[in-house]
């Protein structure tokens, strides 16, 4: 029988194995006493299993508070549990509710963190994944050999659409393949979406006829259910060539029912990403969190970016972006670098990553160049050149003043 | 202008107001280095605003990893920040982006918690709130003058329908007024859900038909949206009374879409909860959690119950339920008090909370009864008894077996 596999990271206060079990009983047939028709047969065909016990450091206080009993040592592994297919069908909020759910708060353990999630082949039938990938992204913004050089719509909040328009006409002007709408900003009174679509892509279609170059703009739909339909209706028939969702906002279903009936890349955005995941012993690492999402059918996903303004460290954001462009039966997600970006973490990036398949958003790092957005934009696509060519910035910056002068602000 | 307020207990190894004002700059209109366009007027107008610090203790190691710069201390503080509604509009996904988004990701704090969070009436007046509440979810149970006392199906996966609607006609010949699914049932290939309700339904109604009594039964129906409504609309064409959804593996928009089209009050589960809220600087707090959900439309909502199975402490399990009780813009939403829950916690409950506009739900302390379901329901409505007639326990079981019975199993 096929089966979905879940891999944490424990702490506890009793022996692992034990947590274990106690974490595969708690999320498929058991309760806390034997109840009349839980029987072995039951358990044999619906139970979870502990297929792998790794045991790590020991600590010697509890990470989480209100594990039982007390003890003087919390032992900390790796645990892999398999969950039959049988038990929730291809279904990502049962899923969820099995792998995610009520065992965070179980009091054999003191420390719990999902990090990775392995579905069967069946389950991943039943959902679309990613409808456009790397691949998408590359036709409709015609960037082939690099990364796709973006940026995010600041000021976050408080723009008009006109504004917004000139803004985006600008960037467009200047060079950009792509612009996202912030994710403070979907549908506010001073913003509305309807009419901030129409503005910025009279912009973004005028370019495109001079040009021959359409800038992909992740237009933030954000929102209700049927609104967030309208919303993508309305990008689409302005000529839009993304949409973008806030993950945890809008949740599995909603993300899946818009990629059912979605004729757009969508830009998956993760904020709120760091409550599941900032505690080392807690929540959801990203790997197994962007399982969900991929199946649900995001396009891209945000990763953070080397050296960024956030708590998170370059391991951790190389290892998101490895994964997401590591194949999931048979589809890859587009990694989205952002936060504290500049031309400076172009060749560490290409170097960790070994490819140019991913999005490199910058916002102050390119809006706030001494030389201005368009200055800002050449010298990100000098910083991606020096990597590529294998040449150190420094160097790479004595032929380009616009790089040399992001240097001297952002270095 | 109305304003949103968010209430966060922060830790931090800067100045607790410098924190503050970056957690408002990152969450209205700021970015990480000044950008054209981000004027003084349009911060005063789009700026998030400190309004309310409250320095609290301080401790000497980070509780969050990544926080800059390195300290001797890391102070603590609860700070209140406001947001212009014009930066949102009612719009819940973007409230959750605004107020549990990117913030947690802040290297200026080592703990951050949303622990309060207070809309004004317009936001509100956008959401249809709960449907049915306490007032009619008393109305389809007819339960009066104390707690709407239920049970989860055990073991939570497995059963055929059934063997479920074989269950759940004993536990209504036995006297209960509620049974909910397990969360980790939902649609699985051996309890089709359209299945399921046939079959129980049948009990139930039959029962009814006998007795004038209808057991309101929580069909989970979480799912995809289309079948979400299609799972409704089950439910509801069989004489069901009652949807359970796990709301985070639902999310909002997809409840909310639920709530207004639903003619069934939703029984909200919180599975998940723990990992946003069991870390005590790190997520959400039950409070400020509920109020999306709350404003989204659930009509009950779990709290865990006191001395429960899991790691949660009474003080706060009493918190959360009180929480749901107290109006917000003129509604309240019934907790659902369950875990390890049994005849023993009545008094206790009864003593904290001051009503019995509550849910009681046992698995294990019910249905493992050695005098069996049946037993185990009379001994519960025993607990109440005497928790109402202000009747020690011990005291009261003397006359009542049922209720001995089940202090001789479980105390």
């Amino acid at each position: 029988m096929s089966r979905v596999l879940a891999t944490y990271r424990i702490e506890t206060p009793i022996d692992p194995r034990r947590a274990a079990e106690s974490i595969a009983g708690e999320q498929s047939c058991g309760t806390f006493v034997r109840v009349p028709g839980e029987t072995d047969e039951l358990r044999a065909l619906f139970g979870a299993r502990v297929e792998r016990i790794t045991e790590l450091e020991a600590v010697d206080a509890p990470s989480l508070p209100g594990a039982r009993p007390a003890a003087d040592v919390y032992r900390r592994a790796e645990v892999a549990i398999s969950f039959p297919l049988e038990n929730m069908g291809p279904s990502l909020t049962t899923l969820m509710a099995t792998v995610a759910g009520n065992l965070f708060e179980l009091s054999q353990v003191s420390g719990l963190k999902l990090v990775d999630l392995e579905v069967p082949a069946e389950f991943a039938a039943a959902y679309p994944g990613p409808a456009f990938g790397v691949e998408g992204t590359r036709r409709l913004t015609g960037v082939r050999g690099r990364p796709v050089i973006g940026t995010i719509v600041k000021p976050s909040v408080g723009l008009t659409p006109d504004a917004t328009a000139r803004l985006v006409g600008a960037l467009a002007d200047a060079g950009l393949d792509f612009v996202k709408d912030d994710e403070l900003m979907a549908n506010p009174p001073h913003s509305p979406l309807a009419e901030r679509v129409k503005a910025v892509m009279r912009a973004v279609n005028a370019h495109a006829d001079r040009t021959g170059k359409k800038v992909m703009v992740a237009f933030n739909i954000s929102d209700e259910i049927d609104e967030m339909a309208r919303h993508h209706d309305t990008v689409l028939a302005a000529g839009g060539t993304c949409v973008m969702a806030s993950l945890n906002s809008v949740g599995l279903p909603a993300l899946a029912w818009l990629r059912r009936r979605a004729a757009l890349p969508i830009h998956g955005h993760r904020n709120g990403w760091g409550m599941l995941s900032r505690h080392p012993q807690l929540g959801v690492a990203f790997k197994a969190w962007s399982v969900f999402w991929r199946l649900a059918g995001v396009d891209h996903l945000h990763t953070n970016g080397l050296r960024n303004k956030f708590f998170e460290e370059d391991e951790s954001v190389v290892a998101s972006a490895k994964a997401l462009l590591t194949p999931m039966h048979g589809t890859v997600v587009m990694p989205v670098l952002s936060s504290g970006q500049w031309a400076g973490q172009a060749p560490d990036t290409y170097r960790r990553l070994g490819t140019t398949d991913l999005m490199y958003l910058c916002g102050g790092g390119l809006l706030a160049h001494p030389g201005g957005p368009a200055a800002g934009i050449a010298s990100l696509r000098q910083g991606w050149e020096a990597a590529l060519a294998g040449r150190p910035l420094e160097d790479y910056a004595r032929e380009h003043p616009e790089l040399r002068q992001a240097m001297e602000m952002y270095a």
